[in-house]
C-alpha cells in the first residue's frame, strides 16, 4: 500500500472486488450530504429505511434524511437503542416490523447509519428481509469505517455468544465520512485504532511504522491522517476479503488478536471492555505467544506492545480471568472446529502463520505470562 | 425431459449446477437409511441436528437417527409443532437455542426431515447459524420433494405476510425418499401434484400429457410413476434455478399460478387451503387470463383446468374473495415492484410470457369471470 505523504484528497474510492457482488467504499469528508445521489446511482427512487441509534441520530440523521429526500428517497427512520446488548433477536424483530410497515420492496435500499452494532444488525436485516434487499453502510465510528463495514459479515448476538446468528451479505455501497469521527469519544477512537494497528502488524509493516511515527497526530485526530488510515485499512481488508470472502482459509488472518479478545469480552459480559480494547489485549497475547514459540523476534513483540501502550490501550489479561475459564471461553468461539483453535501468530510484521492450539494451551500460556510477570508484555 | 417408460430404477440423481454451490438430489425408495453414509461423504462425523415435527418424527425419525448414528453423527432432535403458523421467529429462536446448546460447529450439518414448513425454517436456521452451516434436506411430502427442497429458498413468515424473512441458501444434499410418500394424506399428495402439473404447463408439454394419461395411476400412488414425477420435476426446477438462482428474471416463471394463489392463502388466513390448492386456483385463473388476453388457445386453457378438476383440486376463486381486497392482496406480494405485478401467462403448454398487470386489473378479471359464470373455468 502507498504511504507517500499523508495529505488526503477530498474523497477517495476503494473497490471491493467480489464479482457480481463488487462494491465501492467512498472515503472523505462531508460525504453524508451525498448519500442520496450516491444511492440514486444504484437504486430507483422510492421508500427507504435508515437504521440508527439515538446518539448517532441526534448528530447526523438530519443531514442523511435531507440528502435522501433531495434524491427522491422517502426515509422511514428505525431507531434502536445504543449498544451491543441490543444487537439481538428482539430488536431484529422490531426492525422487520418497521420494514414491513414502511412497505419496502425488493429494490428498496436499507441504510445503516452508525457504528458496528448498527451495521451488523441492519446488515442482517437487509440480508434476510424479502431474502435480501440493497444494503448501504454509512459507518460513523473508526472501527466501523476500517473494519465492520467492509467484508459483508452481518449478524446478531445470542445469549450463548456473540454474532452466533448472521449471514455473509455484501453492501451495495459504503460511505465512510471521516468528518463524523470528530464527534467520536476518544475511547472509541482508540478502540478503532486497534484494528488499524492490526492491519499493520499482519499485512503492512509500512502502515505499522507510520502509526508508530505519527501516533500523536492520530490521537489529535488530524483529518488527513485519519482519512489515510481509513483508506489504507479498507484497501487491506478489501484485498483479504476479495481473496477469501467466506473465510474458508486466508481471511482467518483477520482474527489476529480476536481469539483471546473474544474470550475476554465474553468472560467480562461485554461490559468492561470495548471490542477493540479486548482485541488490543488479544494482540499483545498473540505476539507474546508468537515469540514464546520462537516464531517472531523479541523486538517485533516489543514494538507491537509498545505502540498499543503508548496509545493508552490495555495489553494485559486481567489476572482473575486467567485459568480454566479462559480455556473454555476460547474454545467456545464459533470458529473453533473439533476443539482445535486456528490461532493466528506472526513471524514478523506483515507475516502471519496459523498455529493449531487448544484452549488449555492458551490458558497455560496466559498463566505462565502472569507467573513470569510478563503479562504486560515486558 | 425424457419420459420414455415409467419404470424407475432403484435410485436416481439430479445435479443442481450452481458452481461452488452445486449439489445432488438423490431420488429413490428407502434412501432414508442411507442418510448417514450420504452425509458422511460431505461432512466429518460429529454433532448434527435433525429438525422435524411430531407427525413426521413419529414415522421416520427412528430410521434417520439410526442411519446418522451408524455413520458417527450424534443427532440432536429439534421438534417444532406441525404447520405453517409455526414457521415464525418464535420457533426460529427455539431452533437457534437448541443448535447452540448442541454445540454445533461451522461444519456440522443441519438436517430438515419433513415437508416444506420444516425445510423452510430449518434451511433459514442453517443459513444464519454461525453465518451458514451445511444444510441437508430430507423432504417427506410430494410438494417438498418436487418444489421447496430444490432451489435454495428458505424463510419464515411474518404477521405481515408469508416468507417475508428469509435467505437464498443452497442445501449441500437433498435426499428425496419416495417411500415416505406412502404415509402422506391424500389431500397433501394432491397439493404436491399441483406443482408437478405446473412444471408441465410452463416447461414440459410431454410431462403434462403424461399426467393427463396416467392420472389414475398417480392418484393410486404407483411408486414408479411417483419417482418418475419427482425426478422430472427436480430436473426442470434445477434447470430453472441454475439459469437464474436469485430470481432476477427467468426463475419468476415458477410463480405461475402463485400471484393469485398467495393472495387467496393470505385472504383466507392460511387456514382454508393448502398452498398447492390455492396455487391450483391461481393456475386456473392464470390460464383463463392468458386466454382472455388472446395469448393462448381455448383448448389449452380447458386442458389445464380439466386435469386439475379431475384430480379433485379446486379451480375457482371463492366469490366472497373477489373484490378490492383481492387487488390489495396480490399487490402485497413481496415480488411486486412499484405496484406493477409481473404476472406469468402462457402462450401454449411449455411457453410462458410475463405480463405487467396491476392488482386492480387482476381483481377486475376475477370479477368478470364470476359475472360470466366462468369462474369454474368452463
Amino acid at each position: 500500500m502507498a504511504h507517500q505523504g499523508s495529505s488526503a484528497p477530498a474523497s477517495e474510492t476503494v473497490r471491493v472486488e467480489l464479482g457480481e457482488r463488487s462494491y465501492a467504499i467512498r472515503i472523505g469528508v462531508a460525504l453524508l450530504d451525498q448519500l442520496g445521489t450516491e444511492i440514486g446511482a444504484l437504486c430507483p427512487p422510492g421508500p427507504t429505511a435508515v437504521i440508527t441509534n439515538p446518539t448517532v441520530g441526534a448528530l447526523y440523521l438530519g443531514r442523511a434524511s435531507a440528502a435522501l429526500a433531495a434524491a427522491g428517497f422517502g426515509a422511514t427512520v428505525i431507531e434502536i437503542p445504543d449498544g451491543e446488548p441490543h444487537k439481538n433477536l428482539t430488536w431484529l424483530a422490531f426492525i422487520y416490523d418497521h420494514l414491513i410497515a414502511a412497505r419496502l420492496e425488493r429494490r428498496s435500499p436499507v441504510v445503516a447509519l452508525g457504528g458496528g452494532v448498527i451495521g451488523d444488525i441492519a446488515g442482517f436485516a437487509a440480508a434476510t428481509f424479502l431474502r435480501g434487499v440493497p444494503f448501504v453502510q454509512v459507518p460513523t465510528t473508526l472501527l466501523a469505517q476500517v473494519d465492520s463495514s467492509v467484508g459483508g459479515k452481518t449478524g446478531i448476538n445470542h445469549p450463548g455468544g456473540k454474532n452466533l446468528i448472521g449471514a455473509f451479505y455484501q453492501p451495495r455501497l459504503v460511505l465512510a465520512d471521516v468528518g463524523t469521527l470528530a464527534t467520536l469519544p476518544q475511547r472509541e477512537l482508540l478502540a478503532g485504532l486497534v484494528e488499524v494497528i492490526k492491519y499493520g502488524v499482519i499485512l503492512d509493516p509500512e502502515l505499522f511504522t507510520l502509526i508508530e511515527q505519527q501516533l500523536d497526530r492520530i490521537l489529535a485526530r488530524d483529518p488527513d491522517i485519519l482519512q489515510h488510515l481509513v483508506r489504507v485499512s479498507c484497501e487491506l481488508k478489501a484485498m483479504v476479503v476479495a481473496r477469501d470472502e467466506r473465510e474458508a482459509d486466508f481471511r482467518a488472518i483477520l482474527n489476529f488478536g480476536h481469539t483471546v479478545g473474544h474470550a475476554i469480552e465474553n468472560l467480562t459480559g461485554y461490559q468492561r471492555y470495548l471490542h477493540g480494547e479486548a482485541v488490543a489485549i488479544g494482540m499483545a497475547f498473540a505476539v507474546t505467544l508468537s515469540h514464546a514459540r520462537g516464531l517472531c523476534a523479541r523486538e517485533t513483540m516489543e514494538r507491537v506492545i509498545a505502540v498499543l501502550k503508548r496509545a493508552g490501550l490495555p495489553v494485559q489479561i486481567p489476572p482473575e480471568l486467567v485459568g480454566p475459564q479462559l480455556a473454555t471461553a476460547v474454545a467456545g468461539d464459533k470458529k473453533v472446529s473439533g476443539g482445535i483453535i486456528k490461532f493466528v501468530c506472526i513471524e514478523d510484521l506483515g507475516r502471519t502463520r496459523f498455529e493449531s492450539v487448544t484452549g488449555e494451551e492458551i490458558a497455560e500460556a496466559a498463566a505462565r505470562r502472569v507467573g513470569a510477570g510478563t503479562n504486560e508484555g515486558g
